[in-house]
């Protein structure tokens, strides 16, 4: 245990460097970090190793560049740390009063504000605030080699997942009866949903983010499967399409563009391409088959299911070596729809199926 | 379908009143309330009867004494709705854009610190923000006839649920067993977990938030299960701490000390009593056995998992008619913990139990 602590100290200690790179840059003081049982930060898990759950009363990193301390609450689980120091608090006003005292000579304090609650701010009281979400998002979104392992290590067990479901398709009745059967398996493979999974059936899979039903008939026709798995911190994000009995003539010829524009886009990414054009490639492609399209074409995928580079028309980022993401083009008609997702790592100028069975099956 | 909607829309009206009336007392031009897939604002769904789920694209309730609108994401599942006007948008751009035309002539801008991120105060500009968070909460404690009726239904399964994981209690193998069958029961029942539910067998039962292993040995000595359901929105929340043998002398004198204590001031709730004095007549009876409180002694009830009034010792709140909250007392020793805990209603002057079955079971 202490050996492989000690191994896995080395990338701990790298993205301390990041952080207080990123903090000098800003001119910040320090970086304070928060989770509580209304927001969650990925960072705290990033920076810290601290197995952090969404349900926590309250946890915060405290980063300077002399000091690094994790603060949470008592009667939580923690995991191996990567900190300094550690303060197990058992009330949030002896926290509040600590916090106050340790940050008291800090003029510019940063702060991720993708997870920050305005009432939390009253904890900083009138220092200057410095938002560092983005560069946050744009530092993690190069993945070191601890986190690629892990992230195949969730991509992995989510291939076994969706082969799993595929092969007991037939027995499930209602959409919540799949949904339940994800959550057992996620359970038994020691990890959780990433998300609400999404099961829809019939015309329901012409939405793009319907609740699983229980109410609706049996699964039939067109059933459309978009979960995914949260190990070790880091997620997974997968679609399936299933149909249970020969597709149709006009679903049939849908079928073969969704699959040629994913065989089109998977070719064309290379190191440095625009997301943005991306993108516009997919729109065109849509366009031309007088179709629209209702979400973004992918997104990086980490320890949040979104995370930077997002694939969608206003993206400013570029494809970078070791980024991980999802590609998931769709295509919506009145009476169903199609969708396909599946996890990507660019390599050394390689791009990698993380995920390979996220597709368009015919039962 | 059409004469139930007219016959909840009396509750939802009265529900704006009162938040028209809050906005006019801290001199507001309008709210905004927030829900995006960061953040989940419940308020959205008490003031619109939104089906709002965590995972939506967006979410925006626009509230002044002329408009109530609401925006979502296209391909996002609304139910009936109880506002003056939708709008669908399919990109946030264009919402973002509407919305600061909306907003062009306000001044000051009602919104819920408790779920809104810092990221998202651009969307306001310089507008001056006005928190009306605490005051949302304090509007929502009273809960009205619909509401009560909800939390009925939600115990009321989430009873049964209690009681069938009791009978099958000798089947599970580990704790995430136990979670499974959970989520496949709140499933089936059309419901969802309210929180990740709490499964902590032996030792680990000492823990106040442990995640359901798949890695400790086989359920045994003493289990503790908390658990809630969330339906229409409402959630419950329940704990049982069940022993599989005959508990030992010491174990019977804790459990016996336990239930007197629940006994105790169930009998003592009483509509305007201060949540703090109870919180310190729990504390007391833990103090004589050398024993600290590690959490609160209960919590308010309703949309969400934890509202107010908060039974702890900082609370400055009273126990109301029509206020619904959990009493769950708990005792922590080194080799295991008890904790019971149920969901309660302050009728007209009368305690009710809403949930039944949370408690210490000898199998």
């Amino acid at each position: 245990m202490v050996r492989r602590w000690r191994k896995l100290k080395k990338y701990f200690e790298a993205r301390k460097e990041k952080l207080l790179t990123l903090l000098k840059r800003k001119r910040c003081d320090g970086a304070v970090f928060l989770a509580t049982s209304r927001t969650y930060d990925p960072n705290i898990r990033y920076f810290t190793g601290m197995r952090l759950e969404p349900h926590y009363t309250f946890v915060c990193l405290l980063v300077t560049k002399d000091s690094y301390k994790l603060y949470f609450s008592r009667g939580e689980e923690a995991g191996p740390l990567y900190v300094d120091e550690v303060r197990v608090v058992s009330k949030k006003d002896e926290f509040k009063s600590e916090l106050k005292k340790e940050i008291k000579s800090w003029k510019r304090v940063a702060i991720n504000y993708n997870s920050f609650l305005l009432s939390h701010s009253n904890l900083l009281g009138r220092k200057r605030k410095v938002d560092i979400g983005r560069d946050l998002l744009k530092l993690r979104s190069r993945k070191d080699e601890l986190e690629v392992k892990s992230l195949k290590k969730v991509c992995y067990y989510t291939d076994l997942t969706a082969r799993e479901l595929l092969s007991s398709f037939t027995e499930f009745g209602k959409e919540n009866e799949l949904a339940s059967f994800l959550f057992d398996r996620a359970s038994k493979l020691g990890a959780q949903l990433a998300f609400s999974p999404i099961v829809a059936t019939g015309k329901r899979s012409s939405q793009v983010h319907p609740v699983p039903s229980y109410t609706t008939s049996p699964l039939r026709r067109v059933t459309l499967v978009d979960f995914g798995l949260r190990m070790d911190g880091y997620c997974s994000d997968l679609t399936l399409t299933i149909f249970d009995r020969k597709p149709q003539e006009s679903e049939l010829s849908m079928i073969e563009v969704l699959d040629g524009l994913v065989q089109e886009i998977e070719e064309g990414i290379i190191e440095g391409l625009s997301c943005g054009k991306l993108f516009l490639r997919f729109k065109e492609i849509l366009m031309r088959l007088n179709q629209k399209p209702q979400h973004a074409l992918g997104h990086g995928i980490g320890l949040e299911v979104h995370e930077l580079p997002s694939l969608s028309e206003s993206s400013r980022e570029r494809i970078q070596i070791n980024s991980t993401f999802t590609l998931e083009p769709g295509m919506y008609l009145k009476d169903f729809g199609l969708r396909v997702e599946n996890c990507y790592l660019l390599g050394n100028r390689k791009l990698l199926r993380l995920t390979k069975n996220g597709g368009i099956y015919v039962l």
